[in-house]
This record gives structure tokens, sequence and C-alpha cells, in this order.
């Protein structure tokens, strides 16, 4: 299909003319937000040509065992096939495009098209192809795959054909996240919070902190990030913790001219719980087993973020993983998925009402507060204003984003 | 109006690259599905220019009697005049473009605006304009006539100032559906099957049966299409019997060259049910009383397509009747009508619930597949792929689609 | 932002093209009612460079008093400052959008975004501006202002930078309203009529009384403006029982070549009602005490229009307001707003069923007949008809609309 025909030459000198339009260090203008074109752009030209975080291994121990992943229009089933290699494979037939796999999950020898049967291999091959004639090539016709990696455990999956380059990074951050024993987590719960507004606004909620002190009281209780100026004196006495735990006490940022791309912004970031938390729990006192080969709680969390669309949150005993799912325009699923311990038992080992309790109450407020930022960004007299020296995480990604569209 | 204003020109340019991007034989590509600009255009251009099956003059026995066609935003009366004929309005007033029937059948002596009271004839000329002053001419301002057609009791019309050719069609037609006595026929059910999809793909549906193995096992069980293989040799059989039993054994296709012009499309053909079914029943009994001056049941059934936008499938005792109705770029009603001899009592001669039961289950499966094609076809990587020789149906649709689009 | 970026050249293009299409004396083409890009240009265009009547100041007696008004995707917080000026700013956060104020109405003393807590005064002043570094100006990054005009009690804003001229035309309006004593009403009852129409529909069915006969048997039984040759002769003896009411018998038209400006369009206009209707109501006996100065019950009524988008209408004990408020491209509410003397009780002096009763029901038939109108003008064969000469008020507003668009 050329480029002409799906409307890209219009829709890129639409977004050339908005990127021109924006000002280094405000907020994006409206029509990144409203615009009906630049959100089916978004999918094209950033969805599909970012890494995307879509479970964990632990999800699929079996050949056959497969679970799909969907955001925008797309559907993806990601499955361990019989060579016990994690796939992914785009869950459209190749013949007139139905939806091949049609459960959320489960366990398959071949995924057949309800359609019309064509039948294909777990990796992907397409079996034969019913009464299609001599000249038909099954090879020509398998499933298209999207590229896979696992890291620690951790399934991330890009549909486009060159995706940004993430393997560099991802051997830089091994070392550091290797004693939180990602590759040894399960799946305790995930919950899902739609939201009224664009992704890009429920994104951009989660990269700064400006809004935790006003907007969070739970969070800002325990957590140290609501104001930089109080961080400094926590965080000489973490480090040292951090050792005596089995961390190490360095963070990680690679991005921009460090980064192996544009769009493979990799952090490792750590900071302090207030005096009296050990973890991210109402109480202070622990949720769940010590991950991995912790030694103690250190009082202190990890941010994590693998890519500009996936970020994680480290405690000593959980992790909680988020994702901001585009459903359309102005609506966003906001996932977060709590990981333990494969070993830790539900009811002896964590209470799942009191692991949840954190940030399912801050996703509570967050909803709330995401949505009135679409409702103002709607009016036609929104001027983006300038952002706050905290909100640095916006304009990273402002950074990634417009460089990729 | 002129045509850049309503858009006309840039709705082309789209269509001529996107049609420049259809290879032969493979489906069409994604924006077909897709593009809200598509879809209007396909109401304009191509719904609008062709013949739609709308209903039966038993519906509409005496003068007045009248009922409402609809489909996208377009709303027809269809109505018997004080001479007899039976007429096609559009159902716009003349003067700010009210409805002007608002109930979906009935029987008028005028119809009068529920705005402004402008009222018209049946046969649609304006009676008077209230208050509009001396140079208003009423003539000027009759309801806007739709061609119209009537087959053998079937109501066809057509909204274009120049409609596709379609008398010599039906001339040709004609002698082969005599036997069956269509003007003798009544409704006995009406059902519409909403799903999520573009009208194009349920249409595309209809016009193949390389899905029917996998997908309809009630109808595969009772009809030979499913493979045409096993369809040779019951063919001959089943032409010594049709003889027998009234009906010519030919085949007629006015298609490409042969027919009239570009949609125009009639098919009539025949094919053999599987031995013991005498019609489409779940035992293969009768279900209504034999049709026309047809002698006997033959154990074959007919496909019968009068344009490309109307299907019906004629059993030795009843009449299936299909339409695809677009309701917005993603929402169709499968419409299905079954019809049987007028003078078959419900009860008496013909059980409801047995006479719909196969082309209700069909439909639901369908229903499902459609709605699973159209998620898959969304997809911004989906990409056409080539048909099967049993979707020649399909391929001659795409034909006549893109030359008039 | 430049003028490319937010698709306004297209847009303007587009409207150009619309507007070669329409035809004077006739119906706007079917493209002004269901295209999406004209509704968005009609908010940025129309709708935020009009004065719009948003409520009365008996809403806001005391400084911190506010309520919110919303149209389309904008919002706007209207107050009474500290100063006892009544403002109106753009309920839009000058930092990243969100909206500002969340309660409907209330009593503040400052505004505090629930995002990151900037905080604006109730002149809508930024208070510091939360760690935002030296370089940042608070005086910079106040909420937009509206401007305001308060009128006899009844409060106008436009958002515009360059509002159209409206004082002059509400000098002259202003002696001939005196009477009764708009300053001194309150809101009884306020009500919301949704229809699925775009907004021009709905305000060109309040415009013209072509249709009352036919939809409105109620008015129709009270109101004369039915037929306009009936009018006259009552027209005379109105003009002397006004006078001794304690009203001046004259009309005021500012429109075209004599208004201030294109948009400022100000009507002062009285009807007679039937013999035996003090007032609009279902026996013809008063609802409500005398307003104002009004010695009596002089059997009319007074037709008000400030600006094109605002309707009022005067009996001797109520007034009656309107608004047609867009919601999206093809939702509007119909508001209308009962208002009486602020010293009348409910129960005592009046009866809100009764008083609501005649423009309920009316609301009721246009609600019904505007729905009807889009159905209609949604076909893609609707061609604008004539307007009759009732609908005069409709082609002004067309003049008025395709000046500014």
């Amino acid at each position: 299909m050329n480029i002409a025909a799906t409307g890209n030459n219009d829709d890129l000198q639409i977004m050339r003319d908005l990127i021109r339009d924006h000002q280094d260090g405000f907020a994006l203008p409206r029509h990144f937000y409203t615009s009906q074109a630049v959100y089916e752009h978004d999918i094209k030209a950033y969805w599909n040509h970012n890494w995307i975080w879509v479970g964990h291994v632990s999800q699929i121990p079996e050949p056959g065992d497969y679970f799909l992943f969907e955001y925008g229009p797309e559907s993806i089933i990601v499955v361990r096939d019989r060579e016990n290699i994690v796939r992914a494979h785009l869950n459209v037939c190749r013949h007139r495009g139905s939806r091949v796999c049609l459960k959320e999950s489960g366990k398959a020898k071949l995924f057949s098209c309800p359609y019309h049967a064509w039948t294909y291999e777990l990796n992907g091959r397409l079996r034969g192809g019913r009464a299609m004639g001599p000249d038909f090539n099954p090879a020509d016709y398998g499933l298209f795959a999207a590229n896979v990696r696992v890291f620690q455990g951790l399934i991330f999956i890009c549909v486009a054909d060159n995706p940004p380059p993430i393997d560099e990074g991802l051997a830089r951050l091994a070392p550091l996240t290797e004693p939180y024993g990602l590759e040894r987590l399960k799946i305790a719960h995930s919950a899902s919070y739609p939201v009224p507004a664009n992704w890009k606004l429920a994104l951009e909620n989660y990269m700064e902190c400006y809004h935790c002190a006003p907007s969070h009281k739970d969070y800002s209780r325990s957590h140290s990030l609501k104001d930089p100026r109080e961080l400094e004196e926590l965080i000489a006495p973490l480090k040292e913790r951090s050792v005596g735990a089995g961390l190490q006490p360095v963070n990680l940022e690679l991005t921009g001219g460090d980064a192996a791309g544009p769009a493979a912004d990799i952090y490792y970031r750590r900071y302090p719980l207030f005096p009296g938390y050990k973890t991210g729990s109402k109480s202070g006192e622990p949720l769940a087993p010590l991950l991995g080969q912790l030694s103690g709680f250190d009082g202190g969390t990890t941010d994590i973020q693998i890519g500009p669309l996936n970020n994680f949150l480290a405690y000593s005993d959980h992790v909680v993983g988020y994702r901001f799912v585009p459903r359309s325009m102005q609506e966003t699923d906001i996932q977060i998925i709590w990981m333990v311990d494969q070993d830790a038992e539900e009811g002896r080992d964590y209470d799942k009402e009191m692991l949840t309790w954190l940030w399912h109450v801050t996703s509570l407020d967050d909803e709330r507060i995401i949505r009135h930022n679409q409702e103002g960004v709607n009016s036609h007299r929104f001027v983006p204003g300038p952002l706050a020296e905290m909100e640095w995480g916006i304009r990273d990604f402002y950074h990634g984003y417009l460089r990729l569209v």
C-alpha cells in the first residue's frame, strides 16, 4: 500500500505543522490530544514502533500457553511455541483479516481462523491453505511476527519491522535489577482503570510527581518524591541501607544522546520512602516476602522505565507494573499489574487487599485528575503552559515522541 | 451544490488512491472498511446509484398503503398511489428538510410534513405551500422521486437520477423465476441481525461459501455448496428432477461484459441439496406449500441475485431474501425476510419457528464471524490476502464496486 | 499557534466553498449540519466570537459566589470578585490545561487547580506558581478573562479578544426593557431539553413561527404569532393598553446596516396575546406578581433578542430565557430559564408547575420536530428549499452567521 493511500502524507504534514507549534519546555498543543488523525498516527507511528510490555513468562509456563494483548485496534497473540520459545504474532488472519484467536488466554496446539479455517502453527507458520489452488505457497502467509524480548521474565513486543534498539540498554540495566529476581515473579493481581482521556495525558500523569503533593495524600505520606528538596537528605542514608540489602546504590539514565535510540529510554532510579515505611503499604509494614536475593527492607523503592511506554515500581517485596493503553482517541485504560515472588501464597504470605491498596487509591485519584485535564485541554482557548522543573520526565517524553511521529 | 463543497473532490482523490492500491484477486485494503470518508462516499456513490430491494407488493395492496425503507442516512417512502402505481419518494421535505413521514408503515391519504405542514399527494406532488408568497410554484417542490421497478412482485428502488440499466436483465431472468410465482408471495417473517462491521464485510460474507464448511454446521449438513467437488455429481440428477418439477434446468449469469451495466449483475443459479433434503429445513421435510406452478420438491435450491446488493434463496416452498443495510461506518443490519405463498396460513400450512430455523442459526454464526473479521481488518498491520477460488463472488463484487465509487 | 496547525486554513476553505453554495432566501446546505469540521469551526469562529447569556446576577449575590457555564468543549467560571465585580474566566489552568473549578456553582475564596495546585484569585490572577523557578512570572499566567456585560442584571460573556460591539445596542434597548425591572428577577426554574440535532437547527426553530400553527397547539391558542394577518388588528389596541401598563409601545430592530456590528443584532418586539389571555398561562390568568414598574397586564408579550444566540420572552409577570447550547455536532441542549420577581415566593405567589407549563409542552414539541429535521437533513439527497416570509428571522441569522464563520 503506498503511503498516500493510507493518508500518511497528509498526516505527516499535519504532524509537522503541529510539531512546529510546540515550544520546548511547554505542554503540547491541543490538537495532539483532540485530533482523530493524530490519534491514528500515534498508533501507527508511535505505538507500533515502540516496545510494549505485555506480560510475564509466568503467564505462559508451558508450550501452547498463550494470552492476547490488545491496544488501539491491534491484537497480539503472545505464545510459547513447541520449541519453548516465546513468540508474538499479529492476531490477524493473512487471508481476509479475521481475528484468528478469540480467547483472552488459554492453551492451544494450533490457531485455526474461525472464518475459513486457515490454520497456523504455534510458531505462526500457515499449515496448508484449504482450496487455495496450486500456486499458493503457505510459507508466504504465516502470521506476521512481532519482535519479542524477554528481560528477566518480563515480555516486551514491538510490531515494527525495525524496532528501536533496546538490547544494549537492557544489558546495562540487567545487573541493577538482578537482585530483585524479576524472572521469579508471578502476577498477584491486575486491574484496569478506564479514563476518558488521550493516552498521552495518562502517561504524562505518571511521568511527573509535581502533582503528587496536591493530588495524592496517601502516596505522599510514604513516598519522598513529593518535594525534591526533602529528598536530598534522605538519599545518603538510603544508599547505605541499599548496599546492605543487596542493591547497587546507583542510578541509570539512558536517554537522548546516551541512549541506544530515540525511543529506547531506560531508567533505573532509587528513591527513599519516608522513615517508618519499609514498602508501599498503608502501615509501612511489609506486604509480601522479600524478592529475589534481597536480604532486607532498605526503605527505598525503585523507578524502572523500559522504553517510554513501560513503567515499573520495584519495592523490596513486590513490583508494580503500569501501562496506559489507548482504546480510542479519548479513551485509555490505566492497567496496573501487581507482582510478588512466585512462591508467595495469597492468604498466607500476602493479602491482596493490602497489597493493592496504595496504587488502587492513587489510580482512582489519577483517573479523576486526568479526566479533568482532558476536559480543559479540549477547550479551543487552551494554550500550553510552562512545565515545572519536576516535570522533566514529560519533557523527555515529548522529545522522543516528537522525533518518532 | 458544487462538487468541491461537498468534499467530493477530496473523496474522489482518496478513492482513486485506494483503488490503485487494490490488487486484483486479493481482499480490499483496510481503509475501505475503516474510513468515515469512504463510508459516506459508499452511500453517495454506491448505494445511492444501485437498485435496492425494499419489499414486496403484498405489503401495500391498496392505494395509500405505504412503508418506509431506510439505509445509512436515507429514508424512502414506498407507497401505492391513487392510480395504483407503486412509487418511492425521498422522505425529506422540500422546504427545510424534515422527515415527512414518521411511521414505519400505514395507510395515508396525504403526507403532511410535521414541521410546517407542507403537504404532499401520494404521488409526491406538493399541494400548495402555506404562506409561501405569489412567486412560489408548488410544481417545483414535489418530493424527490426514486426510481421503482416491480419484478414479479418484488419492489426495487434507486434514488439516482440515472439508475443502472436493469430492464434487459430482468427480462431475461423473468422466465426462469416465473414458476416460483414470486408475485404471489407474502412475508411470513422478518428479522434483523445487527453486526458491528462495515456493510461490505457483511455482504462479502454472503457472497462466498468458502466459509460454510468451517462456520456453518447446520447449513453444510443440507446444502452442497460447501465443497464444489461434491457438487458435480449431484447436479445432473438435480437437473432431471427440476424439469419434472417445472423449473428450467439452466443458470443465468449477467455480469461484466455480458451484463447490461456495471452494477446490473443478475444471477440465477440452481444447486442441489443433499439427498434426503426437500428444502432448507432441519429435518429435510417440507416447510410450507409448494410455490407457484411447481409440481414437486426437486431437492434443489436457487440462488438469485438482482443487482449486487440484493440476494434471494428460493426453495421449492419458500423464498428467503437478504439485505445488508449500512447504519454507520461499522454498523450493519443483516436483514432477512422469509416469504411463503400468499395462501399459506401460519399454524396450518407452516410453522414460523421451523420455517426460520436454518437462516436464523446461520445468521447468528455470520454475525460472529463478520464481527471478528472487522476487528482484524481494523489493525494497521492488516495486509489483504489472496481470495480462494470459491470466493469468485467477492471478486466480482469488487470489480463492480470499484468501477462505481 | 499558527493558523495552519489548527486546521484553520482548511476549515476556512471548506467554509468559503460551503458559503458559496448557499442561496440567499433558502435553507443552508446539508454540510452545515453534518460536518464535524464545520461544527468545530462553529465553536471557534461563531460561539467564541459572540455574546452568550450565561445567567443572572441574583445567582451570585456576594463576593466569591460563582457558577459554571459550559458549551461545546468550553467551560466558563462566572464569579463575583472581592471588589464586587462580575467576572468570567476560562476554566482552563494556564499550566497544563486542567479544569480549575469542578463544581457547577458555589462560594470560593480562591480557585485552586486540582492537578498541581496552581491557585488563582477570584479576579483570575495567579498566586505564585509552586516550584516554577525564578524566571516564572505569575502575572503572565492568570486565567484567561472572558468579556462580561451585565445588562439590567442579565450576565453576558464573550471569550473573543475582540468581542462584537454591543454597548450602543444595549443603551438603546435599556429604556424599553426598564419597566420590566430585569435586575430584580430571580430564577424560578431551569430545564434542559436535549435534542439530537445540530445547534443551528434548534436555534432556527426558535427563530420562526411558521411552524407554530401546525406544531404548537397550546402556544397557538394564546399567542397571535401564528398568522401575521390576524396580528394586525390586535396590535393597535395592544399599543394603547401597553402605555397604560407602563410600557413604551415601540419596537426596536438593530440589525444589518443599523446594528453596531454583524453579530450585535438586538430586537425588542411587542405582540398581542389573544383576547382572554393576560400572560402565557393555560387559563389566561396571571402566573406571578407583576414585574418591575408595570401597573397592569396589558395582554401582550415581548420578544427580546440580545445578539443572535440569546432570546427572551417577557410577559407581564415572568420572563423566559432560551439558549440552544451545542454539546456535539448533533447534540444540543435546549435550555429554558423561567424568571419571576425576586420577592415572589413559590407556593404563595406562583405555582412552578403552572408557571412552566406552556414552554415545557412547547419544548417537548420542538424536541420532536427538530430531531426529525436533522434526520431529513442528514440525507445525501437533501436540497435546501425556499424560506417562507415568516422565516425572516432565519434569513437574518444566516446573514450574520455566514459573515462570521
